[in-house]
């Protein structure tokens, strides 16, 4: 275990005003308190990983906890203090609840009179486009959480980054909040730098919008738990077709590119998926121990089978068969949809064992992404949002707001990026979905 | 801080017997595995606390880690092996999820066939009931997750202990899961300590069952979420009650005896509530700095206000007037009903300080008890119970299962009614509900 | 029968202008047609009842068919041509979908761009509310459908009429839309009446608001179906409620002053309610063949009950019961609630005859009225809108937009005060509820 | 016009057994009626249409109003009077609601203790499945409502009438009930048609189930509510996908194979669709006036656009353009799906016109079958199989039961199978579309 006494949280400048919040020092009084400068919390909460390390001489990886403080390092009573805010990506349950969030605390609380809110992603933050930023108030927003997407629209993308600090410098921004994904913190991280190198005195805070909770170091993001529920109606949707059906099957691909997360949940969730397949756990289709035997046993026992897999899962299976069936290249793109390859497959191996079936397949993705969020991810944007403004307002920068044992933290984007989370196939989740599916331990024939 | 090396779980005997899950103890394997006998985690994972405890040789309050060992004290291939289930106290969401996993997992996963759905809680484990209960079945209990309630009907109260002690003896029954409350545990507890007086070997193991969240030690309990996410929808109908008329106030009474949680999330998850009323924050109706100005402050500013109460808030404030007031028994009585004391209160004032308005209150209690389990919910339900049955399998007896810091955990029965979480008034929870009302940090006069 | 030869629609004049829709009078030219201006529908469809009519050389009652015409009164390539729009009265859900549509009818269809937007019911109409009227856009209206109330608030009561006239006149009104309720149309009424006194030219449309579906001779009013839907929810707890207690009884109850619709529909929509009472089926309580020892005998067998009743049930049996019972009037007036009246008359009856029981009673009014309209209802709610717009621009005014047999249909104010639309006690809706509950057909002794 | 005096309803026999329900003949005595035996409502309520053809001597189409009767062919105290339910074709929401009633109806009200629920289609009537028939009763149907699907499984597709007659006479069916779309009730009729050249006593009455809403002369059929509902919710996705994206375009298909009822409804209901493509009104994608051009200034206007199409719109325009094109015939039958069709053809026109953009394609198809009966559809489906039952007992066969102007109807099998509805764009539904969506009245270039 490395030491990580150096996981420091960039700043700005000094912290010299005082906050305009109410809030107290003291414990006991029934006034919600300010955060001490430098309250941290464990990452990982095993007492032998912590005890180990200690033992060692070495500091467990811990974050510093967000929130309010005394002392701020932007003036809130300065004149045009101005914020800038930024969605970029796919769409995700709870980006308005973000939004909304974060232009009331802004205004609210610190006084912000000008929350720029950029259209379309980092587009947004480009010349042409930046004329066209909404100037947002809490007005504008008061109701925008009760419908899905986002207010400020969103596209995919890199910008020219010298650029876009040009229009942050022009407008004369001092906050900027980025919502998006790795890609996103990835683009940010790269305007912090140059930020830095201007020594422009910009605070940066990403607030980290991925729908497949695979985000490093974050024990949730917004938008995830709204997706498995989503999702879960979906798989229902695909139980209710498979059991209406003789031998039928039903399929349902879910997102997850890296992750089996919203697949494991959605079963889970469920409470009647027969078999849970991920990218993290690899598996094989053919033979006596593969998951097509593994359906028909299922089939031939209850007469219905529910199948949920997730959209990263089996890729390396797809390019190795389509080198063994000399695919063309147009044929193997097709292919990388595991959810059509896996009906295709399914079907064709019910027909040549000569069983009547039938196979109901939905991709319910877009449906999923663009809902609103539910009630939990709602508190959870808000107050997601409330840390993110409380962090910049210090002059904290180039980093995320995370979620770690029970408290919002402060995570460095440099490490936010350094790798993303996966399902761990030894892991009490993914022994949750065996137990509860009770799906062969491993589908592999070796 | 006091040392909490004596936190021991409390055994039937030696766990002896393999067991029948196909898990593993590697690492890396793709193969999900057994948790280690003595994993555990720490319940502040704060660094400052952690440290200072360990500089003092004194042991930070860790629990130990639920799941699957690999050796139980009850033998599954054993001819017989019964289970018994109650259900206790009042409705929560999630009941349904945690008997059917329950039952799912004895039966799929460690091979018991018989399980007794003891009715009417308690009761059902009295002789002429007991003869009643149901032989649960995967079959019985398939689709029982879709609807609210309890499919074993429940009640409130004790019953005698021995007597209990002896139709479990009479049984046969081994393995004795209790859903219920603090009062619940304490009867469970007792019943354990009949066991345990007799020598019997039959492991007693609760699933905490609180739709106000207030179980100590453990961060969350299952029910909740959906409670507050039920009660947002209430709290919006009371927003839009208020809004649609001149100086129209939306007020909701909301569960929590002694814990503002869900008036607090609901209030979040809502946006819109301009007062939240907790048990845990004293505050006045009268006085330049009291309630009622402040409401009346934000009516001449927005024509209308939105305030969530929590049902145990300001009993003392009603008492105290009741005695000013010289009201009779009766009165006082209905007095304690915080929503309808809340509703006259705020009728009178601005009747008298003239001010057209209307007052509209919602109690939405029995609605927010009697709807199934969400999505999120229903997954905690289903890993709750699947870590009951592995607790029960390897004769841990008298505990409950927690959840502590993204695990599942084992707390001593005596640990965990030793008191009742609150919302801290301190903490960041009650910081984000003044900072997302902008209600006044106290309103108390002096 | 009476001839209904005299049901003529009020005109403010000719209709000179050419619609500017884009319609055809061609069937068969796959281009959607304007309305003949003559085109009407019996109101009851029956044949024995029109052929029997016809046969005595009467007409039966039959409306005109609403929608567009090929001819308007208003020319709506005027310069500032200029509509109002009221809300009244309780909430109901679907408000604001109508209000949506109006704008979006009168802007886009016919070009109508100053609109303006009374607020709080007819007092928008007085001298100083209305300076503070809306100017509508589409823009603004665009999302307020997704949100339950009304955009434009409400407010009971009447209002000076010559004053609100004046204010019409003032602002150059030609077109006032008032949705509302019986109150609202007598409102809308003595209006017309004025309007006509002063041979103004002003066209006043009606879009009947009523949460009870008591509207005479509309099959169907906005928002009915969306309460019942939601009240359905409310009696699940109640069935839930019920059945989670030993005895449980689960009572509801819900809109209907003078309709028992909404309780009839709920109950049925649930499949499990046991007993339904409504304001047009008289019953008693106590006796043999009332409704406690109907209640007894259900708890007997099923050891669970569910009892639905309508707000305006058992009015007069709690009056004569308040004489015998020599109550005060205060109490009698407690009593006039007849979910509580039964509440405690069901828990006396059953302690009396020693009967261990549990009673849950719901009351979810405010709940049910603030909820955003479901889809069948916001179409219902658009087409209205749209058949408002038609009908007022051709000058047809004094009248309601109603719905009959499959068609809109202009619905004179004066018809429709004329009474309010019941439960048959002799027709298909109660039957219906009688066969699906097995309630006794008739709860009176003698 | 033609006559309909011939529209007979056929009878097994005379009526002679008294019903056995508890219901008056007397109007005005507080308990509900029998429905006269020869009770009748005219089709078309018209007034014009009526009149027309009354004074040319003619009878105007009317049927004969469901309900119960006085008077059974069918002696409910025979022993063993036994009925059988079958349920046919593609799921769609509600066929538990129906088959929950006609069990409830059959063994509380008619004292039918048989009732055979035979699996997947026909195939339960034939020899090896009606073995595996389900005796349901009460209690196992007590909560199928809430589940989507059916309870007794379906399957497509015809078996041999004579057998399936056989197994009906083997079994001593008198009572089958087949809940199904056009196929299901022309092999109903071809059951009718057996039993009658064998002169059996076995009554068949079918419940018409088509989630298109396109049944034959029947105003409306069971689920078809909850379709376009839940299609609303799909196409509310697309809209928030199209919405967050720069020229973004949402395209919805949704179920109408000859019909575009559904299409228009979910637009309606949305009240955001700009366009609605049905198979009734023919339109052209090129050209100035195609759709392409329409959808092209759309997006110049407003930066996105939502396109809602039903599955069997531009089925010959496929063709052609597939002639054109000279595709093979794969290609061709790819091709056959529009939504995948217009989603190529839309992104390549907005690629060849240089416009940045985004086409987001939701087929929701499987996720709208498969929900649970929204209320007003669970009321529907109680009050279908409540009439059934009573049409049935009576002795009438060879009938569906439909919904004519707030009246179930009896309709001949043989008309009902006649046609199919569609949606007529000369009507009132389609005029509400081109209102609400504004999209051009005619998209054809001639």
């Amino acid at each position: 275990m490395e030491s990580h006494e150096a996981l420091s949280i960039p700043r700005l400048g000094e912290a010299a005003h005082a906050s305009p919040l109410n809030l107290s020092e003291v414990h006991g009084d029934f006034i919600a308190d300010f955060v001490p400068e430098d309250a941290r919390v464990y990452y990982n909460p095993g007492v032998q990983a912590i005890r180990a390390a200690l033992d060692q001489g070495e500091e467990p990886l811990a974050f510093e906890v967000a929130g309010p403080r005394r002392k701020l390092y932007f003036d809130p009573k300065a004149d045009g203090l101005s914020a800038a805010i930024v969605t970029c990506g796919g769409l995700c349950p709870g980006i308005n609840d973000v939004i909304r969030s974060l232009v009331m605390e802004l205004w609210h609380r610190y006084g912000v009179r000008r929350i720029l809110g950029c259209q379309y992603g980092f587009l947004g933050l480009t010349p042409s486009w930046i004329e066209q930023a909404l100037n947002l108030t809490p007005e504008m927003v008061d109701h925008i959480q009760w419908e899905g997407g986002s207010f400020l629209r969103s596209s995919r993308g890199a910008q020219d980054v010298p650029t876009m600090v040009d229009m942050l410098q022009r407008e004369n921004v001092s906050l900027l909040f980025t919502i998006g994904g790795d890609g996103t913190t990835r683009g940010a991280l790269e305007i912090v730098k140059e930020i830095e190198r201007r020594g422009a005195k910009i605070a940066v805070v990403g607030l980290p919008k991925t729908i497949d909770n695979d985000v490093c170091y974050t024990e949730k993001t917004f938008g995830y738990e709204t997706a498995f529920s989503t999702a879960r109606d979906a798989v229902m949707s695909a139980h209710t077709e498979a059991r209406g059906a003789l031998n039928g099957v039903g399929l349902v691909k879910v997102m997850g590119r890296n992750s089996g997360s919203i697949a494991a949940q959605a079963a889970l969730a469920s409470g009647e998926a027969n078999f849970v397949i991920v990218p993290e756990v690899p598996f094989e289709l053919e033979g006596p121990r593969g998951f097509l035997e593994a359906l028909r046993a299922r089939l031939e026992a209850r007469r219905h089978a529910l199948v949920v897999v997730a959209e990263g899962a089996g890729q390396s299976l797809m390019h190795e068969e389509a080198e063994i069936l000399g695919l063309d290249k147009s044929g193997n793109k097709k292919l990388a949809d595991i959810g059509l390859y896996l009906k295709l497959r399914i079907a064709d191996f019910l027909t040549n064992i000569g069983m009547e079936h039938t196979v109901k397949y939905i991709d319910p993705s877009y449906i999923i992404r663009s809902v609103p969020a539910n009630a939990a991810d709602s508190v959870f944007c808000l107050k997601l949002a409330q840390n993110a403004v409380h962090a910049a307002m210090t002059g904290r920068t180039g980093i995320i707001i995370g979620y770690c044992n029970q408290h919002f933290v402060h995570i460095p984007m440099s490490l936010a990026i350094s790798g993303s989370k996966r399902l761990d196939p030894d892991g009490p989740e993914w022994r949750a979905v065996l137990e509860a599916t009770g799906q062969p331990t491993v589908m592999i024939n070796h």
